[in-house]
């Protein structure tokens, strides 16, 4: 079932109600432990009750804790290609392991980090991580955070009665970019991205390339109030979001190195 | 002389503020014209004053309009390795000689678009937009993104009495990543980065990479009040930003080539 956009479709007029982003603290989510109760717990510690077209936002960290995606680095075995990766780019062996195992490309590697594509993404170290693990472990990402941003959307729905968009953010950097924003990893509810190519500029002609990442724009601006360290804040709920909302809508569209500028030019230079 | 830093600068809480940010219309902006008085009439017209530790967000293309850096293709001469590039990937020659002359290296190019380095960032054609300019133009970047922000900042202190941060916002495309995400390509009045190296993981144990680009986070959260095509929305206001504040701050951090892991594993390719 499709539901109405929000009211501000037509942002910026003075009559609109800005963009808000609540930041949703948790307590510590553990392995197993079930990341809807720890969402409706967030929503109840912050006494907020979500609303018809907010986006709920998940840091795909406490997402993966929950969905028992850590791992004991010393219950790996390395194999051959692994340990060829470690004594190339001082990447620990059993970490390079599960590179390997949950990565679909990996283009190379420099000091500590391997360079992977990942369910279409490019992704350092297919997304494993180390901080805000426990001792001795990384944490994968979320097994199939697209299907988790629609089981969270059905959850807010049962139990507060409102359909909203669901977001799991990841941070990474850019290339020749200094420091992390967000990324959409996964996502439902809504278009995460927004094509833009019949519509005119502010001369009247036709745009030629712009489609909008709105789920990436919206998941760098719930970084903005979540944080990367020990804030506890793995969850936020951003309102009146200038997005077009369909509750049957999933997934971050991604595209092939061959329809990618960048890849492109990279490509016709001999590296990838 | 530096200002304390927003009060909510331990975010998530429940009697956080939310972040919000506020798009803010302007009339058309015209060649020549001053951008300061377009900021004035702006907040008049959405009934907003600006206040201590905001972030105003400027759109480099209306930033770009009002310094004079919109150039008629007829007036420019193409040199021979513009017509080369024409030839190469169907660019303009005209565009791609002002692409040669404002772009510190070209790394390629692939259909209509040349790849370069733009003030030590990854942009494409220079930053050069045939969007949302006047017949048989193109603006060019501004000239100095940074020195405006820290005059535009320098105006709302004396029009309003007010210390504000200023981000010039850009938006670009990612490495296959589909859509166009905001990127700051100026910054005054707060920290563009902040280093959390020195801070501990939810487990207490030391963060190892994590840099928060604070300011490409805060440009794609205003991208998403501020629209690409026709919303005439060059402005966004960012209150309760979690940011470090300093009226002498300024500056994007950009890191080179070797510094960047992206660039580190093309390069051991033989691509860079």
């Amino acid at each position: 079932m499709s539901v109405p956009p929000a009211q501000n479709s037509q942002p910026g007029s003075p009559v609109d109600l800005p963009l808000e982003i609540f930041g949703l603290k948790s307590d510590l989510i553990c392995p197993g432990e079930d990341i809807l109760l720890k969402i409706r717990a967030a929503f109840e510690q912050a006494n907020l009750l979500p609303q018809t077209n907010d986006i709920l936002v998940i840091a795909e960290s406490a997402l993966a804790t929950s969905e028992n995606r850590v791992v004991l680095l010393d219950d790996i075995q390395p194999s051959v290609a692994a340990l060829e990766y470690e004594k190339l780019y001082q990447i620990d062996a059993r970490e390079a392991e599960l590179v390997i195992s949950e990565s679909d490309v990996i283009f190379g590697g420099v000091f500590g980090v391997l360079l992977t594509l990942k369910d279409g993404m490019l992704c350092p170290n297919a997304g494993i991580d180390n901080s805000n693990a426990p001792e001795g472990c990384v944490i994968l990402y979320p097994e199939n955070p697209t299907k988790s941003a629609r089981k969270i959307a059905e959850f807010v729905l049962k139990e507060f009665g409102v359909h909203v968009g669901v977001i799991i953010a990841d941070s990474r950097t850019q290339p020749l970019r200094l420091g992390c924003t967000g990324v959409a990893i996964g996502a439902a509810g809504f278009l995460a991205t927004v094509d833009k190519r019949g519509e005119t500029d502010l001369f009247g002609r036709p745009l030629a390339v712009t489609r909008v990442a709105v789920a990436d724009n919206l998941a760098s601006a719930a970084e903005a109030v979540m944080g990367e360290s020990n804030e506890s804040t793995p969850f936020a709920l951003i309102r009146n979001a200038n997005a077009v909302f369909d509750s049957e809508a999933f997934g971050i569209t991604t595209i092939s190195p061959e329809e990618c500028m960048y890849w492109g030019v990279l490509k016709k230079s001999g590296s990838v």
